[in-house]
């Protein structure tokens, strides 16, 4: 590492100061022991990290990816809740063999995701360590929330989109699979998800959402657990739902299960609901008693986590 | 680790939720995508880690002793601003060698040290890693804000307590000296620095504030600084204030020149304000022009961050 500590926070605040600046609410930001901010009467808050080598490998992903991924990862968070995403804190350990660039890249990286999503970083820590993470916390506000609890019978199960192309990348990537236009989708989905807030904002009238960061099938039984109702997933919604076409083909020619990736995936970070009139993918509905009933499924899908 | 993930989350989710459950602004505590609180108009926010083998040393500190020493750097900062601090979040990584004792430990470090301080802890992140690490970020309430630009001409300058005790005891593990009781302030202060939410609370008429957290000469050349004015340290003052005389024999007694300690140490985690009729120790004025200047010292003091 050519450079010191002083020349990265330095380098790294220049990015995020301008945001900083130019935002009315941040009244004190980043450069202080800490930011002071406007808040409403409620705010949400969550944190979200990023390990090399656990959630992500620098050979995969640019260092703007990953910057854009952690990001997606936490603002995720919020929206899951209802709420607005506002203010972003971060902090970085590095292991003293990244180049400057690549810090910038980086840092760059999560403040364009947070500029898209209208909130700023205003704060952070940077030290070394043998990995390079990067832990975030983000702070939103809500004049409403929606938890877990509250899916009712009757209502009707949604994903803001179709999930699995995440693990789809993944698997892509780490079978080292030769590049194919079809993949285009999964690997930037594995390597830096899109979020559409003006997407997460309009499931503000569910009843019950969280984001699939783990995956489906298990975010639908926290779901179905926290409201003390069953889910009913029909298969022959998802196949009917966007991207089903493409997913499909992209699992048969990589090997896997598309049923797999798609229930059993995770890190797509798509909003998973339930309610009436909700946008995105219908794909089942909520009844009485517990646990999750997946119609038409051969067999259960494996569960996956992360790659180590 | 003869334990998995759920298990961790369940058993650290078990200390932290009792807080939150009686604890009337905490509207969602942990186990949802995120926590939802109340806040005032005004918030402060602010991140700090701790990463294994930079930080602490797990055969200096034990598991609650780390912990309270995070959260004190966090709630120092929060106190840093003249802003009270309310909820933090925890994201940490274990590299799969802890005991399930150490965590729990660690956990319980955390939550004592934020409850003394009124805080809760209402979300968090679990990881796997090399190291361990624990990320931290707070959220304060202000209704008033204290920043580094304040200092005016003709203001005293005060420390809340006097630093250098966490340098000397961070001297006395790294030379493995022998125990003496002369040794406890310096060694409870490093491993676990102390925190006085009531003294913390009595600098809110201050004029600049900051914490300690680099070193009292660092600190006062960013308030100096930020304020467009100088600071005049005295060392006359120093010596009369609480703890020099016993700060003074550590040093000689380590082989350390004490204003090594209190004016290039760090990690004390006390206050540095300006202003009029503060308590803690008066160490100088703020006077016109720039820079610190520090009266009667015969040598500059060697600069000391962190450990490697």
């Amino acid at each position: 590492m050519n450079f010191n500590e002083e020349q990265v926070i330095s380098e790294i605040s220049s990015i995020f100061s301008h945001s900083n600046k130019s935002n009315p609410e941040v009244i004190v930001g980043i450069g202080d022991d800490a930011a002071v901010v406007t808040t409403d009467h409620h705010s949400v808050i969550t944190t979200d990290m990023a390990i090399e080598g656990i959630h992500f490998r620098c050979e995969w992903s640019s260092a703007y990816e990953i910057g854009c991924k952690i990001t997606v990862a936490n603002l995720a968070d919020i929206y899951a809740m209802g709420a607005d995403p506002r203010y972003l804190v971060v902090a970085l350990t590095l292991t003293g063999n990244e180049e400057l660039s690549w810090i910038k890249e980086l840092a760059q990286g999560i403040a364009d995701t947070a500029a898209k999503s209208d909130s700023v970083v205003v704060g952070g820590d940077l030290s070394r360590a043998q990995q390079i993470m990067i832990s975030m916390t983000a702070v939103g506000t809500s004049r409403l929330h929606i938890t877990r609890s509250g899916a009712q019978v009757g209502d009707s199960i949604y994903v803001s989109a179709l999930p699995g192309f995440s693990r789809a990348g993944f698997e892509i990537l780490s079978k080292n699979l030769p590049h194919s236009p079809a993949f285009v989708r999964a690997l930037s989905q594995f390597k830096s998800p899109e979020l559409d807030p003006a997407l997460m904002r309009t499931f503000k009238s569910a009843h019950a959402l969280c984001d699939v960061s783990d995956s489906l099938l298990i975010q639908a039984e926290q779901i179905s657990k926290a409201s003390s109702v069953a889910f009913e997933i029909d298969t022959k919604k998802i196949e009917k739902g966007d991207g089903f076409t493409d997913l499909a083909a992209v699992a048969q020619s990589i090997g896997c299960d598309v049923w797999d990736l798609i229930l059993a995936g995770g890190e797509d970070h798509v909003l998973l609901a339930t309610g009436v009139n909700l946008p995105g993918i219908c794909i089942g509905r909520v009844i009485e008693g517990s646990g999750v009933k997946v119609l038409e499924m051969k067999k259960a899908p494996d569960s996956w986590r992360h790659f180590n």
